[in-house]
């Protein structure tokens, strides 16, 4: 992970497709790409942003016709002067002009390091390198605006706003220490204790936010719960549009906890079928209750699901939910229910065998979770290592916000607050070079070529 | 099949990489793309082989940011105007670009129909549009050589010189028939005999070549055969280097043939580890033994296996061969072999279990096939389609041939010739619009986006 100058070569594409791309990036990039490629003429020659037909040559032997385009530093990803060799989508092909590019002098990229040098560069803060991965990983709407505001830098800004108070802050705190023979307050003490607590407030928004950050990036946690045989693994079978679950008349048939994703209207959700609850003496039967007690612990959003066609329908779930958890009643079997019924107040009748009543369960899901801020690009913390910053600064902040109201030293106040700037700092790392073992941590999970 | 003046749309990269290509092609590309694509200025005034950064937007959001590589017709694949949008390798973000740009007028791209614009552009011949699928598929240095030949039009160069003489032999006939009444012969008739059968020796050359050219497409089917227990299956693991077939003491362990994949120094190879031929009442084990002989007909190459410690070595093996196909004897388990063990001549010795010998069997295995040729740009015919054309080419002139020998009328022998001309132009189809089955034949075949 250590910043070097060699030219670093990756397959930028997957195999498999009808043309794949080669990237070379770094100093010798244009001249060791000259050294395999027969144009019209040479691409050290070249403007950025053009396009060079030629044949990539094995000494004499032509192993591809392909498409150079040529990057020209800093106009490039990496900051620095790039390559990338368009060829036809074949693994022999690729790993050819790989092979011809490291005998050439490059030498294989690792997992992450074009958009390392891009950081190092300038080209991208921490936080904003972190969204190119989760941008590439996103498979649904939600996921992807999440991390396009992540990389756009909109969520960096943010950050940056909230250190600059408190650098201001500081800065007026410090000043007070080169005077500290004359007892001034250069930093009203009123408003510097508003200050923070309106920063603290915005910490705690954000520190909030990951709950839905974290949730839309792996997936929305919803368990369906209720009691043997209500039609639980009919409706995840009819949310997975499959017959994914074993259903059977048989109260109890699901035992384990089944799992499954399914992408509605742009959120990913992960549904947790489980166990039906109720007292039983079945060993196995009360282990897999066990684990729906436990899904239903993990779960952002519990179905409480209820048979429509039983006399008498019981809202009362038989589990208890913390304040974060949302509850979605949903009564089933509707199709089967006496026309008489009247549904419990808020209850979602539906038939999960007919498919009668969805529409209603999927805005519910959505109405559950608050995606409106996500798509007006609001920021949203979805990564554990900006959470954990997040949480760090706060700490440092009560510290610092309690040592004033203990009259606490300028200098150890001033500390505190410090401490809070440089958490902060940690998240984007702007202006600073961030520690090696943050960077191997954070690019070693990205894709090679990227 | 049939071409339109659509602007067509397709992915151009597998899933899953760092970077995803999007292709756009037709009249309307680039006007097509500046309806979604926002950059410092459209598409529609930037010159060909340019490349610009810009961001994609579904109305104000923005879904990525993108390189946008612009070519001007003629001077493009298609032979049309063409973008290629080059985002991040997100399968969410690609579905995007492909749901606006289809919104924004563009057409889904069948299979292979950029290829198809490219052929009926005239950019390439049939053949060589061919050969571009071949070549993505191409996994061996083999496969790749013989594609790249193919797509380089090497091979459609041959026939065409091949059609070129048939051509002037036959507008010398078809001349004669103007003067029919003055009994001229323009044509020489000794000379367009020999000429005649020196084109039949250069369509057989070629037709020669399918057997080769056809084993590297799919892999050269070796048989591994052999009395039971000489180490048939361990010497396929050894090849594989890994544990594919179950390997025991016990005479008779391989009961079904099992086939595998091998790249051996640039070529495929499938190998076919037999059951061990022996007389025996075990109706399974004779079911087992009919396969390989059934695997022997299939084979281009049948590794005989013996047993170097047994005291009598037989290199007579239970099976006959046919001319065309390569007998490889390979003597194993000479490591136990006694040391006055004197090896039949041209056995191979080896011993699977320890790996030694191996590389003169992969010499060997190399020498059976001829790939110098190949690698030398030779023509070698790997496509079924084009080895049908060859063959009716041959009957027809065969049946001119029969007509010059029985002084059939001119008419009727340049009709013959006629046909030659038709079939060896059937393969090419320069200068002509093959017919739309045979399009909808070949290009179906192709990868989206090809």
């Amino acid at each position: 992970m250590i910043p070097d100058h060699d030219t670093i070569v990756a397959p930028a594409t997957a195999a498999g497709g009808a043309i794949a791309v080669v990237r070379v990036s770094g100093r010798e990039a244009l001249a060791l790409c000259d050294r395999i490629f027969r144009g019209r003429r040479p691409l050290t020659e070249a403007d950025g942003y053009t396009v060079h037909y030629g044949e990539i040559m094995d000494d004499d032997r032509i192993v591809d016709d392909v498409l150079a385009t040529v990057f020209r530093a800093p106009h490039s990803y990496t900051g620095e002067d790039s390559v990338e060799i368009s060829c036809h989508g074949s693994s022999y092909i690729v790993s050819e002009i790989l092979r011809l590019l490291t005998a050439a002098g490059g030498r294989m990229a690792q997992p992450g390091e074009f958009t390392i040098r891009a950081y190092l560069a300038g080209k991208l803060d921490l936080s904003q390198a972190e969204a190119v991965a989760d941008t590439i990983a996103a498979s649904s709407r939600a996921a992807h605006a999440l991390a396009s505001t992540q990389m756009r830098g909109g969520y960096s800004d943010e950050l940056e706003q909230l250190r600059d108070k408190l650098l201001h802050l500081t800065s007026l705190l410090e000043l007070e220490l080169d005077f500290s023979e004359e007892e001034v307050e250069f930093a009203d003490r009123t408003t510097l204790r508003e200050t923070m607590q309106r920063i603290g407030r915005e910490i705690d928004r954000l520190r909030n936010s990951f709950s839905l950050g974290n949730a839309i990036k792996e997936g929305v946690a919803v368990a369906i719960a209720g009691a043997p045989n209500v039609g639980k693994s009919t409706l995840l079978n009819r949310l997975l549009n499959e017959e994914r679950a074993m259903v059977s008349e048989i109260a109890g048939t699901t035992r384990d906890v089944i799992e499954e994703r399914a992408n509605i209207g742009g959120v990913l959700f992960r549904f947790l079928d489980t166990a039906g609850i109720r007292s039983t003496d079945d060993r196995l039967e009360r282990m897999g209750i066990e684990r729906t007690m436990e899904s239903i612990r993990r779960a952002q959003i519990v179905i409480h699901m209820i048979d429509a066609t039983l006399p008498e329908i019981s809202c009362k779930p038989d589990f208890t939910l913390r304040p974060d958890q949302q509850l979605l009643t949903v009564a089933n079997k509707i199709d089967k229910a006496p026309a008489t019924l009247t549904l419990p107040e808020n209850a979602i009748g539906i038939s999960a065998k007919q498919g009668t009543g969805l529409d209603r369960l999927y805005d519910a899901l959505h109405g559950a979770i608050d995606t409106e801020a996500l798509y007006h690009g609001d920021p949203v913390v979805s990564n554990n290592r900006h959470y954990e910053a997040l949480t760090t600064a706060r700490e440092a902040l009560d510290r610092a916000l309690e040592g004033l109201g203990n009259d606490l030293p300028t200098d150890l106040l001033s500390e505190d607050i410090r401490q809070v700037i440089h958490h902060l700092g940690s998240i984007t790392a702007r202006g600073a070079i961030a520690p090696d073992e943050v960077l191997q941590n954070i690019f070693s999970k990205f894709c090679i070529g990227k």
